[in-house]
This record gives C-alpha cells, structure tokens and sequence, in this order.
C-alpha cells in the first residue's frame, strides 16, 4: 500500500461515518437519479455526505504525520455526538455522526514571516489546512450497521466515495478503540 | 521573551477578539459584581470571554512548533465572521468574532499504536489536542476598536485574561496582515 492510498485509509482510522438515507438523491425516482444515487455513496454502508456537516461543532484537532504525509485534521460532530461526547455517554446513541476532516499540512511562509520578526531566534513554524485531503463519516445505527459495531463508516475525496476495498479496512482498523464504542477521537478540552 | 510567554502571546498572532461588553457580568451592579467584571475582562479592550464560542464553526486548523512549544490550535467564528469568510467579504463587519483556540500538542501512543499495526513500516505518528494552553478572540467594532484597526483583542488562560503588557502586543503583531483586515487565518476548504 503506498502512502498516497494509506492517507485515504487513515481517515477510517481518525474517523469514519454514514448518513443513513440518500435524501439528496432518492428524491429523484428515474433510473438516472437512482445510478447517482448509488455512485455518490460509499460502498458497503450505503452512505451519502450529510448536508451541512462543515458548520458541525469541533470534537478535536489532530496531527498525522510519516513519509511524504503530512495531515491536519479536525474531528466534528452533529448535535447528538457533541452532547455524547460531553456527556461521556457509550455507547454513543443512534443518529451520532462523527466526520473527520483531513487537509494536507502547508507550510504558511506569510505565517513564519510574521513570527520571524516578532519572536527572533525562536525558531517557531506555522502550518495550516492546505488543500483538502478526504473526508471520512461514522454513523450510528445499531440496528442497521449491527455487523460493524453499530457504526456505518464512509470515506469520501472531491465528493466521490472510496471503493469496496478501502471500506473494508475501516471497521477491522477501528477494533483497538472497542472499549471507547469504535471511536479513537476524544474530546478536547475548552480553553 | 520566554518561549512559554512567546506561546501565550502567539495566540495574538493566530488571532485574537473582543466581546463587547461584559453581559455576563455587568448585571450585577454591587461593587463586588463590578471588581469581578475587570477580572474577568482583558485589559485595553475590555474583552470577556464570549458564551458559548466552544460551538462556533471552524474556520481553519493550524499547527506551530518550535523548541519547547508545540500546539495544535483551531480558528472558530461567530456566524458573521463564517458569512464573511465564505463570501470573502473584507473588511469584516462590526459583530465579527473570531476565537483562535490554542491545545500543547500531545503524542497520541493509542493512536501509533493503531498506526504501527495498520500500517507497518510507514512510521506514521500521530498526535491530538492535549491541555488547553490558551484562547483568543477578535472583535470587530469599528468605531470603538477604532484605533487598532476596528478589531479588540483578548487573551485568556484558564479563563483569566493576560496582562496589558501582553495585550499591547496584539495589534502591532497583525500589522503584517492589513490587506486582510488584520486577520492571518485563511478559510480552510470543505474536503
């Protein structure tokens, strides 16, 4: 596997998700709309991008880094996951959906500038969200997703899923965290 | 300049804000009420930490290291400093609130665990938000804040703003960024 591909698989790692019905796309019965329907989901969970999930609040920040890779990353939730997660509630309920957010890292040469002049020898570097990377939903169903721990996952690149065989990797990837209901992300203190 | 005073006065460059007035606060009218105002609001701009900021939507995530100082950090908005970041809109209107949220970066040994299993020999290290080390906040009030630019800022460690030795330091820091209204975070795309 290489590191380009490993990236894409990471996102199961941070984090992955469902949405459990293509709205967007079943509204719209003919055969056309049913092949987009089918083409705009993840394999195996059925999963379309939720709408909105951009303004969803922040679980946590995160950092991944190895060879050529260089990520950062944020882990949102919708209302049910961020009132679980301070709540400390497991499992987490039905409807959570966790998204995790992952751009490739840029060094910000106008950022180092500014710190180079305010804080001399300090050597300090700035890197922020470059360019976008994947996006990687987890979706609570315990009926529906009952064969993977009650979650369904997706992992989505310019708005297109990932294949069957990146799928697969997701749920095997997310055991070590079984303890935590599937969930590797914790959520980060207030400042 | 320690590098632990450089880290709290770095948030001033990521970003920095202002509530307007100390709502939570000015209710009370005894003396005591009043002494427990100026404590809890940033000297020169007379900043308060805004309620509920933990909820805004993100703007962009960002990492800074250098010697011991290793944070990773978000950049959240109110809903007009996310309206005029999506349209692009400069200057920011009067309401914009922006809060740059500042974690010490912590290596996550769960995670590498995870990563070393999953994806042997890639090296891959992972790391998350650790304590909070500290929060941050630019309002925008053209006519009050008129003298730096529009904008207030504020800093707050455990929830105790820093002195005004530190808050002297936020404006003169953003001068770099005057053709973007003094603000140095960039919307991050929607992956």
């Amino acid at each position: 596997m290489t590191l380009r591909a490993t990236g894409r698989v990471l996102g199961a790692f941070s984090v992955c998700a469902t949405i459990a019905v293509c709205t967007l796309y079943v509204t719209k019965s003919t055969a056309q709309g049913e092949r987009q329907a089918e083409s705009n989901a993840a394999p195996i969970y059925g999963i379309t991008i939720p709408a909105g999930y951009r303004d969803w609040r922040v679980i946590s920040v995160a950092h991944l880094a190895g060879g050529n890779l260089k990520q950062l990353r944020t882990q949102l939730g919708n209302d049910i996951a961020i009132k679980a997660f301070r709540e400390g509630k497991l499992p987490f309920p039905d409807g959570t959906i966790i998204a995790a957010l992952h751009w490739n890292e840029a060094s910000s040469d106008e950022n180092n500038k500014v710190l180079a002049s305010g804080f001399p020898g300090a050597g300090l570097q700035s890197s922020v969200a470059g360019s976008a990377e994947n996006v990687q939903f987890m979706v609570k169903d315990s009926k529906k997703y009952a064969a993977s721990g009650g979650w369904g996952f997706a992992d989505f690149k310019n708005g297109k899923p990932g294949d069957e065989a990146l799928h697969k990797t997701c749920f095997p990837c997310h055991q070590p965290a079984k303890d935590r209901d599937f969930v590797f992300a914790r959520y980060a203190p207030t400042p």
